[in-house]
């Protein structure tokens, strides 16, 4: 029996780790939209995001035709102290569910920053170390990302200065010591340190923060700053490109053992784990060599794929940014307060915007008390303790695979499962305490964040 | 070169995993004593342990002639999704360090439980079921053994009871919510569901309660339901069995490319991670085989091997389990309040304490501020943020390598990084802020500790 052979983690060596990120532009017949300057309208030019990012990053942010990009060989050296990722076999999961499906799921929590965010952060930091720079400023929200930023700095000996929002400062104080430990500074948003902090805390005396003021933070605290540059977590598609990483090793690894996949799932927030993880499976059916089915999954709340426009619109709420045409839901668009289970941008990346947008994947919605629920039968079964955001993730691959029980079909059901749930236990304890409830946007909700993008020609909505 | 070859990371593939446990006891020329009964001194039958303790883990305990047990099939799947844990090669702490020592470490700290903890709570929880039990009580302080006994008994199916400290229970509630997550049922000890708890609250009404009181309450549970017994999640040899799957594998792992250590370092606590990963190592030490030097390692404010006794001892403060012959400090012994480091067992394995007393093993006490400042080193280069109890060790094997920079030798250094200290942050935090300090025990208060063991014939302090 072909299952017997297959090992429940199937971790590929060293030498056959990937070398080469890939770059799915390059195969995409329709190429996502350029980036617009805010105020021109006009595409941006190499120079001008080079003000903000680092030179090798902008060249990777507009490059749409090279389809392999190597790996620096320090950042891989930096892959091998986590990577490679393994790839699972959820035996006992598809025993749980009674399923004839065979369910994989890649595995990119077993690091200390708890994601694959770290993928990209090594990556951004190598750059910003080679140009010469003394620091990178960010913001975070929850954490995970300011916490994976922090390594790469430290390991490369990077200054890294994180704005966190401010109600998370207070009501995360573990990550915000995790970074510390790693010898970042984290301050909290909005703060006295910069014009823009300081005049938004005269206006808002109690205010609490929010991603879109700490963005604002981060990016004058890099601009005004000599020898700073200012990095981002997702979206952007050199973000993208660092994370094909996690779809070339899982791809990698199901080849050693002839595994192909039927259906691809994986969680949509910004969308940078999502289309790293798709991108080689991707490229294959952008080429004519292989279909596959690919399922986006968003939460109910922030539904940008399903609910969104696909326009140009502001990349953060303190609309300083670059346009980007993507799904979204209008940079204003805010979850409802019970919202707890992360993937809360309203927009998507470029990239996986165009892909679905082509009709080349799916997406799906699903209410987050359904989401925790499969966390927490999934951990149970498969002993890992997922974030809520993987769990939507779980959700759609164990939904799948009850149907294959329904259907008799022996599908391969594949998902990335993104992270860990080690920092999201109020969340937790909120579901199992029986106070979690979902709160489905009235179209009225989607409506109000809608009308904050900005119109020009050609870009109605 | 020889150092070009070896991975960052060496996994044993599923086939090579060690199928047996290795019980060192067999090699030993002198045998750990026995444990006795509390009340009449004399050795504990298996028929007497086993009205706490289910009947296949009292065979274990009282095994000191089989030199290999076989692990069963349904223990081995469950390690599968864990295990093989990496044994490590630390370039990077090397490359910092600036050392020609060669330093690998085995990480046990790739699961949700955080620790090694898990290997015996699978087996524990495995046998409970065998044997036909409905479920398993226990106690917790911090939660990590809480919560490794809770995984495990989520996937088999079996209820888990664990009292938790008082105190921890409130101020760790991200442990409990773990817990909870897995289906255990938690509740903060003392507490009215049991007699001696009752009786605790009745006498003192503000109390946060004790690791000795919910041990106390978890035993009074396990004996007075149907089909229920205790479980512990370190010190007995049972425990320290099960612990030798983490030697076993880094033996096999490091015969494999052909590294012997020079120096195997562990942290020491109860001493059942330390025992079980030093077992394999220590059997060619006893049967003549070769030599290794090995370092128990424990904080300077609970220090039973390096200023203990080696007596007959209670195993627990509420003085109900069985006496054990040990290094100790006494049951009653309270490491100071400035001590965050973890490893606060008052006593040590006793098979553990024979070989330390035979002169097999040496043991170094650390102040703690050195210890997070190991930890935050570490951290910084090798990527994962060490549990503090695990930094221990980390120091020693840290010390072992400067030193190998000053003499030139080119020793290979092994130490177990036992876990991770993602729920640890608390103690990190203080560590951050400066405000951490050291306290060495005075003479007079390790007199106040030894004064509380039991004296009887042959038992003299």
């Amino acid at each position: 029996m072909r299952e017997e052979k297959i090992p429940y983690k199937i971790y590929l060596s060293e030498s056959e780790m990937p070398k080469q990120w890939y770059n799915v532009r390059a195969d995409m017949k329709n190429k996502p939209a350029p980036l617009l300057d805010p105020v021109t309208k006009e595409p941006m030019t190499a120079a001008e995001l080079e003000k903000v990012f680092c030179s090798e990053l902008v060249k990777q942010e507009l490059d749409d035709t090279n389809a392999y990009i190597d790996i620096p060989e320090e950042i891989l050296d930096f892959y091998k102290m986590y990577r490679p990722a393994p790839l699972v076999r959820a035996y006992c999961l598809e025993k749980h569910l009674n399923t004839p499906a065979k369910i994989y799921y890649k595995f990119e929590g077993n690091n200390t920053s708890g994601s694959h965010k770290l993928n990209s952060a090594i990556a951004q930091a190598f750059y910003a170390k080679k140009q010469g720079l003394k620091g990178v400023t960010t913001e975070t929200g929850a954490g995970q990302w300011g916490t994976a930023l922090s390594m790469a700095c430290a390991y490369l000996g990077l200054d890294c200065r994180v704005f966190m929002v401010k109600v998370s400062y207070e009501q995360k104080p573990f990550r915000r010591e995790v970074m510390r430990t790693y010898g970042a500074s984290v301050t909290p948003s909005p703060s006295v340190t910069t014009a823009v902090g300081r005049k938004i805390l005269a206006e808002h005396p109690g205010t609490t923060g929010s991603l879109g003021c700490a963005i604002s933070e981060a990016v004058e605290t890099a601009t005004s700053m000599e020898g700073y540059r200012y990095v981002l977590g997702s979206v952007l598609s050199q973000v993208l490109l660092h994370q094909t990483i996690i779809g070339l090793e899982t791809k990698a690894a199901m080849d050693k053992y002839n595994i192909t996949p039927d259906v691809i799932i994986g969680c949509a927030g910004g969308g940078s784990n999502l289309g790293g993880f798709i991108s080689p499976f991707m490229g294959e059916k952008l080429r004519g060599e292989k279909d596959y089915r690919f399922i986006a999954v968003e939460p109910e709340t922030c539904p940008s794929l399903t609910r969104g426009k696909y326009v140009y619109d502001y990349c953060d709420t303190g609309r300083i940014c670059p346009l980007s045409k993507m799904y979204t839901l209008g940079a204003g668009y805010i979850p409802a307060g019970t919202h707890a289970g992360g993937l809360r941008y309203h927009g998507m990346s470029s990239i996986v915007s165009q892909l679905y947008d082509d009709g080349l994947m799916e997406a799906v919605s699903v209410p987050q008390t359904s989401v925790f629920a499969a966390a927490q039968e999934f951990a149970r079964v498969e002993g890992i303790l997922p974030a809520p955001e993987s769990s939507h993730a779980i959700r759609v691959a164990m939904d799948e695979a009850i149907r294959c029980r329904e259907t008799g079909e022996e599908k391969t059901i594949l998902f990335c499962l993104t992270g860990t749930g080690y920092f999201d236990l109020v969340a937790y304890g909120r579901y199992n305490d029986g106070e979690m409830t979902d709160t489905v946007p009235t179209d009225a909700d989607i409506m109000k964040g809608l009308a904050g993008i900005p119109r020009f020609p050609g870009n109605e909505i």
